[in-house]
């Protein structure tokens, strides 16, 4: 089911600034048995987004209760939503007081195969750069074309996702996870402040390994360096997590570091 | 009128690539007397940028004929041509036969004071920054957010554009507009191999240039040597030319080559 600003519909106009600039933000979550999946995570983040782009947020109640009733009758499913600055007038002036439009719509979850969790997966290393733009860096907003681009450069259901590079040869993330790599017994995640989406569950991550007293650092990890890793992994709330087994021609085992990210994220669905 | 895929509409479905991930390109041109202005350099524009991102793009008869259609009641009017590639699977993989959605929408001329034209505009210097991206560079696609950031930085009638730079300092173009200076005889325009959008009027300016023997560079344009000009214009399809009379506490006076641009102009409105 699809609700646009809480009624069932299946269609935005063609007039949204959404379609016409991407000026918008997203979010993606998993619903089970009726549960939508770490939601205060979710909806803190969504509103953290919106901030980003002076766009106004619907309240907590408000999504929720619409996330329920888009989820209801679908059984476990993953839920998206999006929040567009809504109609305006022509031009890139963004009105005074904007009217969002909000979307939620629930669809079946993906399915993969098992072994991507249990004995990872092949990554692809994509010849797409990500671009350095700090104003938007971390915000899941809907001008996602390098995401597109780069998940097409590959097709291969063996083989479902892509590492991405900025022009300096870090290593930033996936298409669409985030990345965590081990090195000795410490958990680095590259640092997000000039490109990528700063996705939830990299949070929950990071909240997770404070916690458990494990280091985990945030820096800028180039693709060397992430082949010379320990162990690789690639995270977000739809997957959980999945380590890499190859990349590069270089090859990985599952190791006990990627096992124990798992453990924190399904101990944690809050 | 709106037309969504040649037929009466005002909404496109909520699963659209275009609302989802920005996937797709756009157009701007005034009709005039029911004429489509430079309708062959927009269609070879829109053909171009959906190569581009490997979109399928509709033959030029159809757009052209919905163009007439969607116009027909309006009068003088500006059309907007969007392409997306349609609606899909979730996920960002595109779909391996897309079938996309084209929308022709007419709406009313914007009405810019005279003076704009003949004594030139005060412009905005932008703190938002254009990344860059030498995949995406030149194509009028939907990822706007930068434009969107840009634009928001101002509100003042008066001042009707902003000037963006890049992450270099080099002048790349308005939010809505292309750039050109003036030294010595000779026209310069910004090199936009890594960000910005080419677009129709400033390769039509380019053309008239070569035309006319004018020599007309393409180079990085840093913001010093933009203000050491001797004279700066911007140009689009709707506007033409305009002169600037301010920016960053410099001032010009509008000069011959900004009146001769508007003359090639004027006169080539095929």
């Amino acid at each position: 089911m699809i609700l646009v600003n809480g009624a069932a519909a299946d269609s935005v106009p063609v007039t949204d600034r959404g379609l016409a600039y991407g000026d918008g933000v997203f979010r993606t979550l998993p619903v089970k048995q009726g549960n939508p999946q770490c939601w205060q995570w979710h909806y803190r983040k969504l509103a953290h987004d919106c901030a980003a782009l002076a766009l106004p947020c619907a309240g907590e109640e408000v999504l929720a209760a619409e996330l329920a009733r888009a989820s209801r009758q679908q059984g476990d499913c993953v839920v998206k939503i999006i929040v567009t600055r809504g109609s305006g007038e022509r031009g890139y002036a963004p009105p005074a007081s904007p009217r969002p439009t909000r979307i939620v719509m629930a669809s079946a979850l993906p399915r993969y195969p098992e072994e991507f969790a249990r004995s990872g997966i092949k990554l692809h290393l994509c010849r797409t750069r990500l671009a350095a733009q700090p104003r938007l860096a971390g915000i899941k907003h809907l001008n996602r074309l390098e995401n597109v681009l780069a998940r097409a450069e590959w097709n291969d259901a063996g083989m479902p996702e892509g590492l991405m590079l900025d022009e300096g040869e870090n290593a930033i993330g996936g298409t669409m996870t985030n990345l965590f790599i081990v090195e000795g017994e410490a958990l680095v995640t590259p640092d997000l402040s000039r490109c990528g989406v700063a996705g939830v569950t990299r949070e929950r991550v990071l909240a997770a390994a404070a916690r458990q007293g494990v280091a985990c650092g945030i820096e800028n990890l180039t693709l060397e360096r992430v082949l010379a890793a320990r162990e690789v992994l690639l995270v977000n709330s739809v997957i959980g997590a999945w380590p890499v087994k190859e990349l590069a021609g270089r090859n990985w085992r599952p190791g006990r570091h990627a096992a124990r990210v798992q453990q924190w994220l399904d101990e944690q669905g809050d």
